[in-house]
């Protein structure tokens, strides 16, 4: 297939009927209509041998895990999907095969929440990488990071770690244990947690979502607030058999929920007592000061290793 | 610097105050004012050994190029330019600043055409690489590639092949060559023709920016609007010395023209006389069937070698 011959494949699977995009692929430049409250933007790349490998993954969970990763983050400021693009490096190993299934997988994303992929690019370079451009429609008032109160209580969506969990048994090739599939799919297809945002707005004073693990990403919102925050080991949501799997593997469950990136929940703050339990799980507090304490659950104060999960 | 101390240097040099920019760097996602009739979006990757060589551009040089080479895309639609947000994968052979260098000249572009970058992401990979997505305000009517008739007249903004012919001096270490400079900058710091924009609003009735090459941006403008085209050679607009540099070199000015890439400049379908010459020149028409057709200076009917520019 010539390059012509791909793009026009890949136009032909990304065409696409709906209301709020006027021009989708295959111009210069796609135009989405009006938002009414503004345009949300952020983006997102999943490069090979940094953020995935194929002996774990298919190209189409690559594609598709990209897409979520990228589309978390609106809905860490209480934005709703609109669309999407994407920007690709490939190599002259991968085939174009590869390069419509990794399309493939972002596109199932972009049916499921909503936000068809409306452009990108191809590139040729030394390496496979997908970069993503997610656009959401604004709420009335986006969360923000900086706005945790000393005072506030902290929160957390779903469950956290399990991601972690899940390539500990890829990479382990432990991937057949019993109960590893609820795991392995946990990291493979994560969610972003669109679910929740109608909850949280004008709910949660500050959100972020757990991508690099909870505890670095509670310091990014932490410093953006000028607050402190403390962290409940004894109350992390697991997913069930968290804990017991884990030890199996020789790992500490509890540092996986800590540390373990890639989960997309949400992190967010409130007023103590003005979430539901069935939205999300309380962790912990901000405090005054700054920094993020952690209580093993003994209550006394633990010491995380640095580093976790730094993709640069 | 570490990982943290980077992103910070970076965050503080991209703070903007900016009616338009709601929330910019430094959360989840960027947010924009609402935009009265649509957003335009589009995304554009410069990698390096493939769209650009440190041996002959510096990476502030790089990053303005890429950044330019995205707006261009908006401007092809009739959109006013907004915003921006970069995808950087850098290498581990790559200072921090290096990418503090690549991010300055991306940003020098920025502010010369009014779209601050909102957002952004750092990866880590095997090669320099900066995915640019920009935003723009969509004008009331944008401007489709599908929108030629048979009987339109054909034209260009600008000078063509100014830019190839600049690569070549580069490259060939010609760069010295009296009035060198003139092509070596158009090549170096391309320019994004917003100031046409709105002549051609409402007289347009399909453009395309010059990026691939003439003949070949022709071709998908052609397809697009499923029509053919003629280009006369003795209407190529060219820089003032351009055809005797290139003889001067052993190049073909004409086919520099007609198939070198990175011009940048709009090309163009009108009503025959309804673009004043001081905007665009008049290069060829808009005929019934499908492809492009060259003319050389006799008249006689010009087969290009294929190829050109194809980063991929």
């Amino acid at each position: 297939m010539d390059e012509l011959e791909l793009l026009t494949k890949i136009e032909e699977r990304l065409r696409v009927s709906d209301v709020r995009v006027a021009i989708g692929v295959g111009d210069d430049a796609a135009v989405l209509a009006p938002m009414a409250r503004g345009t949300v933007l952020s983006v997102d790349v999943a490069v090979e041998g940094v953020h995935f490998d194929r002996r774990w993954l298919s190209l189409e969970d690559a594609g598709y895990r990209g897409y979520v990763a990228a589309l978390s983050d609106l809905a860490a400021m209480g934005a709703a999907p609109v669309a999407g693009l994407l920007s690709m490096i490939v190599p002259s190993a991968a085939s174009d095969g590869d390069v419509l299934r990794m399309i493939d997988g972002a596109r199932e994303a972009a049916l499921l929440y909503g936000a068809p992929i409306v452009g990108g690019n191809l590139s040729s370079g030394a390496e496979l990488a997908m970069s993503t451009t997610v656009v959401g429609a604004a709420p009335e008032h986006p969360i923000e990071r900086r706005g945790a109160r000393a005072g506030d209580a902290l929160y957390v969506t779903g469950t956290l770690g399990a991601a972690a969990l899940g390539l500990s048994l890829l990479s382990r090739d432990e991937s057949t244990r019993e109960h590893a599939a609820v795991f392995v799919d946990r990291w493979r297809r994560p969610r972003a947690r669109f679910d929740r945002v109608p909850a949280l707005l004008g709910v949660a004073s500050s959100a972020i979502d757990v991508s690099d693990g909870l505890v670095q990403d509670l310091e990014h919102l932490a410093k953006a607030s000028r607050v402190g925050a403390i962290v409940e080991s004894a109350l992390l949501p697991l997913e069930e058999g968290h804990a017991e799997l884990a030890a199996a593997l020789g790992l500490d469950g509890d540092l996986l929920a800590l540390s373990g990136g890639e989960d997309y929940e949400l992190l967010f703050t409130a007023a103590e007592g003005a979430v539901d339990a069935s939205i999300a799980t309380r962790i912990g507090s901000i405090v005054p000061g700054q920094g993020v304490r952690v209580l093993d659950r003994s209550g006394s104060e633990r010491v995380l290793p640095r580093g976790g999960y730094r993709h640069r």
